[in-house]
């Protein structure tokens, strides 16, 4: 994760979390070790997978105690094995122990989204077909949801609801129509958006197409109608269907030719992937 | 989920989640609706499951505007069938459209919880062993995850390292032994925590009973061993064990005796209940 | 300003602005008035102008206090002139002293850069080219100034870093050319932005053309570079130049024929419209 | 400005500047830039002025990354020329690129008030009469425009209404009259206060004087008005008068002998002093 | 306490302590009430003495929820006896236990200090000398503390560190000598400020009224040296001396004629005045 | 105090603890030292105590400047003697005048505490009686004092709310009854809590003990009732009494035999300890 990113975003999300774990003290570590001491532990992965987060992972240790130092292995977009060792951390035993579960739960999270993210984009390969998430992200935690989506090869819809303009049929019913949402939205929204519309039929299609829509969701046709949709759009605006691909369905996605799907699944549903910190012992 | 828990910790996460969503304002909304209208929306369920956040959601939209009605038809705890109105809300057509992804993220997310949490209590249904959670929860919800792990039927573990002693085999390793640790422990935490100790072996267990641990988590053990360990344990402290339950070992694990199981799973790995939001209109 | 950007974003400047004219309280007021009193005052207009901000202003003193009554006789947008009476507050007395100053800071900057923007967006009209602000603006003014802007009658280009891509000479540098720059822009950045490159000879255009941009920026360019460049790109993407337009160079603007032009001036230069507070007066 | 006040209160909005010129991240510098590289950037001046907010330019490069090396060849309160090189930046090239707007932000507008500060405070260089400033300045950037108004020449009027006490007629209507109003705020403000009041009278000014007032601010008064408001006076107070002094009528001001001129048009209606950062060049 | 001030810096001391008191919910009250339950408690005093702080204990109780009514028979400054009924509170019987340890905390210390504060305040009735407050306030409790010193009959001293000039014997110092110190602060500060100095001698006094201090502190003096100090000062400065008044040397303070006498211990060591709620019962 | 405590809790407290002190810059110091000058300052005691709070006290000025050096002859809990030398602060002078006041009040405050709770807590020696404190704590300060009376020799009573379960009168009579509190509790609570259960009769002190009550306050009892309920317990549960103990009533106290006092004087009403900073030279 790029460091602007780290200071200006996640840095208050990753205290927060520490906070949120932490009231005011680690009570079973100081009631033990009233004295700091050096240890080491490592980090392992105990599933297959991709990894993405370590970043994230080493600035909640160095939050807590900046001397703390973290060498990973791997770098984020890499597979990793069940069994292998990760990295090696080298600090205060009790800063290790305090920091372990809230750095876990975030790379667990966030390279079980990769994990699965590069499970669906590698069935899309060799299509025109790209892969994008959607604003069904774990709430503040979008940042690091979106950033993993990326690590694992699929692409970034808009980040929110400021950012990008997406029209559907309540803003069409209240602008009168699909060509005066369109004009409305060029008219209000800053020039530098795209304006994407939704429509349910190849000839709202058309009509988003030749109003000058840049992007057209096709939402809730058949096969047979996304097809015609495109057809009838014939290149003039980009286009994106939603939904879950599958190994079952993926043959009849590539075969429509659509340029984007979009999956809520890859950050509302994706599986943890299973890392733990193991080994810590003292080295004074 | 209690007011009091709302306003003081709740409805920071609510905004800073809402902020995360709309950086400067909701463009799409504000292009075709420069005034505002009142209209109603249906919020539908899509999958059979057990609702939990239903205050949750309601906050998000009343942050906005005091002035949102929400009708539920249902309470946390409810189980809810695909295709059931599930509430309606009724308001500022725009703030009905501003609020949605951020409320339903945090509807949808509970309620996969408590949907997860319920299947597998109702395994332990009938037995003494209760279903507990852990601190795997995802950073900056843990107040929303705990919560919906009890509206499913969990019991919730520790909230964080303040509150709960955990004595795991780097703090006995620290303290020179198991007996010695949770002297410790005693003589720093403040008196009204149980001590919890972490052991691998049946003789550990009886050494951790002996030394006048309250909670005993018995760690990798076989079922023989852990049925060794409640035996020497005899009663002496409460006993929880880590780990899956699924249909296929149920027995086994309801045979051992054990206390508590937590798992972790019900956190981290439980997917989302399909919720939506359908049918705005406008009312004027 | 929409009651949704106005919760989730400018109540928190809001209140900050107050807490850095009240420490701790206004001695001045709380020294003379030891006890509420209901009294009323008159918002003047001291100068002609376009008003901006009437939310903001009253805003301010609803936070202070919700019982504070404001009315106003004009919108966002409407003209203003010198010894108008543009509105009437009534409440405590104390709270309409403690909250002059700052609500008075915001009004009438905030209008003094609607008023600077229309005066610059009237010389364009009649053609294609339309006025467009940029991201030098007050460090923490942003959302207010960019909406007085629009309330002016100009548009609004990115809003910030995040929400737009402008590939510089450096970006161009460092990706080794312009196509080079463009393909690794659409390769990372979220689908639904566009493309914005800025070139500095008409050969640059034509590359950034050929290469998908979808707008590109003539900085530095003569009159003639200009046309020149325009006739290159030949419709395939927008153009913007930058720059202060007079009332001297317009003619030659307009005959450019370019779609926008950004300008730095209309929030870092407009001098403040000049509005008051007037006759309060106890009405107990 | 002093290390004391950035830590406390200047870093917070600076980070707030960043966060609102970066909601997640800089688009245009990742796409082109993946991995950091070590670059250089000059400061340049482009128009002659009175320079303020070196320390501020750079506190918010070195928030971004504590490794940027910034070398200033001026210091706050020198004048500088256009086209003077005024200092370079060495750093990873996106926290250049990532700052650049928010840093200039604040140099421009702070050195804008500085220099505007500087051509009145010469206008009564001789004199006896300073220059003050108001509470008139943009919201939540006082730190910054007060400290700009000292470095140009000017001095401080009261920093909010916490620290300083100014009776207007309508602290004096509430009290019932001018020896009330300045008893009253005796009794009640810090005793380390002194008390000022607003006068309309040269009758006026004699009953504040002879109440006790610390400082007189003679309002709307003609300049013979003003005389006499000061021999009646006779030095028992400072006296102020507020309003822009101009080279027309500067004479006339002089002549008057007031102790203090304060003006609001020194932090609201300065223009900004254009200044950029040019030859970014990688150094590796 | 002023409702301005309330709403700006209270409520976010207020907010906290709440939060300080409330990691996640109140676990004893939600056990056994799962739901709302209207009651009434009363507010009971146990000590003589002053009342201060009323305003923030009943704004803990409507920060928690805006629907509970509290009714008190005090105001802030009255004398009150053990055994009185100070008030009473009606609301959610959730809401009044777990707001009432925090406002209690506030309440107790707030009438304290100014039970203290009163007590020495009337040793100096009759005299010209006022008691004055210092910065020995507990940290993040001054604006509580100031007020209630103010309620009990005393004054404040500056606030903070911006809002008065003191020149201790570090300063002088540095500037190289009382005149000097005094030239150096009148230059530099906000002309508002008094400046005052800290002398040790009455050659020192002398020294700097004639260098135009506007408050001289006599530390650590005699009676003698203090009396020959204010001889030299002979009204061109206020005199204040620091030290805490005791009915056994009240007659010897007095007879100097220093104008203030500012005490920390005012602040620090005033013994909280016991207040309880009690007698809570349903009223459903 | 730990240090992960100190980053995660306190150093938001001491910062704003900072800003309350200094709004926007220290006057005094600016005024008379334009630039910094290394200095250095002792810490002086000036009354017999228990010392607490030393990292506290650093951490301030770290804070305000990483660079300060902060030596220290004692360690928390250490005795210390009127006159005697506690540390050395080496720094810029400016900062050390700007934090020297809000260090103060913390390490005084907790210092008068530490030395307060030991006083009371040797009067417990050779007992098994164990002195607590309570949640009577200054509001903000509740990780500082709780730390203090460690630091001194008492143990610690539930940190608040949220982590400890006490159950009054007002639970009992919600719950149906002693019995029926206690068992909602348990199913409510956290498992890791313990119960406590304040009663105000032997009989119900049996009730308690019998319905599994884990620890059982004795309150408004006499002597000879609290001996009977002691004995009617019969060790299931752990007993608390609460209430100040004296030289005059410690010998009743030791024989009744509780196990835990518990009293709030330790925090609300423990005097400072006086502790100042004096000989600050340059030394440069």
């Amino acid at each position: 994760m790029n460091s602007v990113s780290m200071k200006l975003q996640a840095d208050k999300y990753l205290l927060m979390a520490l906070q949120e774990d932490i009231t005011y003290e680690d009570v079973s570590a100081n009631a033990v070790m009233p004295e700091g001491r050096q240890g080491t532990v490592e980090l392992l992965c105990k599933q297959d997978g991709v990894i993405a987060g370590l970043d994230v992972f080493a600035r909640v240790f160095t939050l807590l105690d900046e001397q703390t130092k973290i060498d990973f292995f791997f770098r984020d977009g890499d597979c990793v094995k069940a069994g292998q060792r990760m990295g090696v951390l080298t600090g205060d035993i009790r800063i290790l122990l305090s920091g372990e579960r809230t750095a876990l739960n975030y790379l667990q999270r966030m390279s079980g989204i990769a994990t699965y993210t590069r499970e669906v984009a590698d069935l899309l390969k060799g299509s025109k077909t790209k892969l994008l998430d959607t604003r069904k992200t774990t709430p503040n935690c979008r940042i690091f949801e979106k950033y993993a989506v990326r690590v694992g090869g699929g692409g970034n819809h808009r980040y929110n609801l400021s950012d990008g303009v997406l029209l559907k049929d309540n803003h069409i019913g209240a602008a009168g129509g699909i060509a005066n949402a369109i004009q409305m939205a060029k008219a209000y929204a800053p020039f530098v958006r795209k304006i994407e519309v939704e429509v349910e039929t190849p000839q709202q299609a058309l009509e988003a197409a030749e109003a000058g829509a840049d992007i057209i969701m096709l939402d809730n046709m058949t096969t047979a109608q996304m097809k015609e949709a495109i057809r009838l759009i014939d290149g003039r605006a980009e286009t994106e269907c939603s939904g879950n691909v599958t190994k079952e369905n993926i043959a009849r996605v590539l075969e429509i030719g659509v340029d984007y799907i979009s999956s809520g699944a890859l950050t509302h549903s994706a599986p943890i992937l299973d890392i733990s910190m193991k080994n810590l012992h003292s080295i004074e």
